[in-house]
């Protein structure tokens, strides 16, 4: 097998794009996508301050290491969930990456903003574990890229996950979801706006890059995370892949290209008020003293947690 | 187990909807779903003569039952493709089949209208031999049905069907395909109309009715489907139903109420102009004696094997 591009030993074989290349030129071929992906959806600009959220995961690693190598001013941001196993480890491998590729890393506890513990405010709350942990990291995201002026919020999701959500969304027909699913996300009131440059991006491909460039990661998932619908989606979406090389880039890019235009709402979104609690915008209206008044939804779930510990 | 309706003992347990029947309610069951699917989509009323297409398989097989029964005015017709093995043993099962339930049946032979049988079809013109085979039954029932005054032409498509074709078009986001997908396609030239009363009826159900009713049926394959793309998809939706029963059912409901409107094409259908050898409407045009003239697919195939027989 050789290099697509030079012809010598090829170390990597790309069974979805019918190709192999040596590390040199995988590197490049990985570097060229993304940074096609940036551009063609106006992720952002080299002069832009670009917050990267990571995990600790190979993904979000892969995607912090690639941001640098090509020349972006990314700052790395990583929230301490206090997930029992998995937190603590992911800290470490965070700090690692930072130190070894000299990168600028913040780390924050979600306690500082919430009071609580994720496992904490799931007993509580009996929602999703990760409906709850994905709108407490957003709401810090947010306010973190505001007040260090970063006008885009990037994450390693790739195509396998993007494919997964598709997937997920049309079996169940879920019209909102489907309008709102793009790579690049505006967001109104001076939020940053949320960008996925590894959209068209293989979970294998980035795995290999994370090997290449010798980036150490959290291995594990989060135990929230098992049993999860999203992980059926990907093992179909690979067996299909296995039959036919290729599946989940049209999918996904033919989404893009045909379909999503015809699921965006036509109604604009519903207007937005400053939170009482915190001034972050929100459609959310809750009882206060006798009144209804605007309460985000972050603001609603740290007081229902406080009145709880106080039961 | 119980029966969901008496209590009795039940005979069959449908995971997809979460219940189980005995016989006899299982068979309440299987009728009311599919009547309840002919008003919906108003496929076609009591005094209307509709022709069942029968394969000699379980899905037609035990449409063309369930019709009779239901009462409406059914004549079953099968084409003789000379498919070896297969043809033969399948008009077999169903000359038993008209014999054992009193049914009204036509057989027709492919060569007394096309000239050839299709596996000679599909090695002279190398299409899809799935592709060939569809258009020559289509027109050879176009033109019975027509001839019999029969309005509505039935197939045994069922759920598992439906729902495989759907995510076949979705994976590759075929936009005419998905606007033409629907239980029912009114036609043009007062030419029967295509329906599917089986489209919301699992092959699960499918089969246990025919077990159920008696019917014997020919089990195999065509040996033209075998790596089919379908069956990869059936496959994988089989995985989803058995982690989530109901997703086929939800996945092309969910399609029909609230995504196939949007990929509907806004312009009308090409016009159709008469096959100047069989009558036949088609949009397709060929040379003829050096002047460009209608010839439908059909009798273009059948002039090709003639000049194909004649070289």
């Amino acid at each position: 097998m050789k290099c697509r591009v030079c012809g010598k030993t090829a170390r990597i074989k790309l069974h979805s794009h019918h190709t192999a290349f040596c590390r040199e030129h995988f590197l490049q071929f990985f570097y060229r996508r993304i940074e096609r992906t940036i551009k063609k959806f106006r992720m952002f600009r080299r002069d832009e301050l670009v917050l990267v959220a990571v995990s600790g995961g190979k993904d979000s690693l892969a995607l912090w290491h690639a941001l640098m190598e090509l020349g972006y001013k990314v700052k790395g941001f990583f929230i301490n969930l206090h997930i029992k196993p998995g937190s603590g480890e992911s800290e470490e491998y965070v700090r690692r990456f930072a130190e070894k590729f000299g990168a600028d890393l913040t780390v924050v506890d979600v306690k500082d903003y919430l009071g609580f513990s994720i496992p904490e405010a799931v007993k509580v709350v009996r929602k999703p574990a990760c409906a709850v942990c994905g709108m407490v990291k957003r709401y810090i995201m947010n306010r973190h890229a505001l007040q260090i002026g970063a006008t885009a919020i990037a994450t390693g999701h790739q195509l396998d996950d993007a494919a997964a959500t598709l997937l997920g969304n049309i079996l169940h027909w879920q019209e909102g979801h489907l309008g709102r699913f793009y790579p690049v996300l505006e967001e109104e009131d001076g939020f940053a706006r949320k960008v996925k440059p590894l959209t068209f991006t293989g979970e294998y491909e980035t795995l290999a890059y994370a090997h290449f460039v010798g980036i150490e990661y959290y291995p594990k998932k989060c135990r929230f995370a098992h049993g999860a619908t999203s992980q059926v989606y990907k093992h179909i979406l690979n067996e299909l892949e296995m039959e036919m090389p290729g599946t989940k880039l049209w999918f996904v890019e033919g989404f893009f290209r045909t379909a999503r235009e015809k699921f965006r709402a036509e109604e604009p979104a519903a207007p937005r008020e400053k939170c009482v609690f915190c001034g972050y915008p929100t459609t959310r209206r809750e009882m206060i003293d006798g009144e209804e008044k605007p309460v985000c939804s972050f603001c609603a779930l740290k007081r229902r947690l406080q009145k709880h510990e106080g039961e």
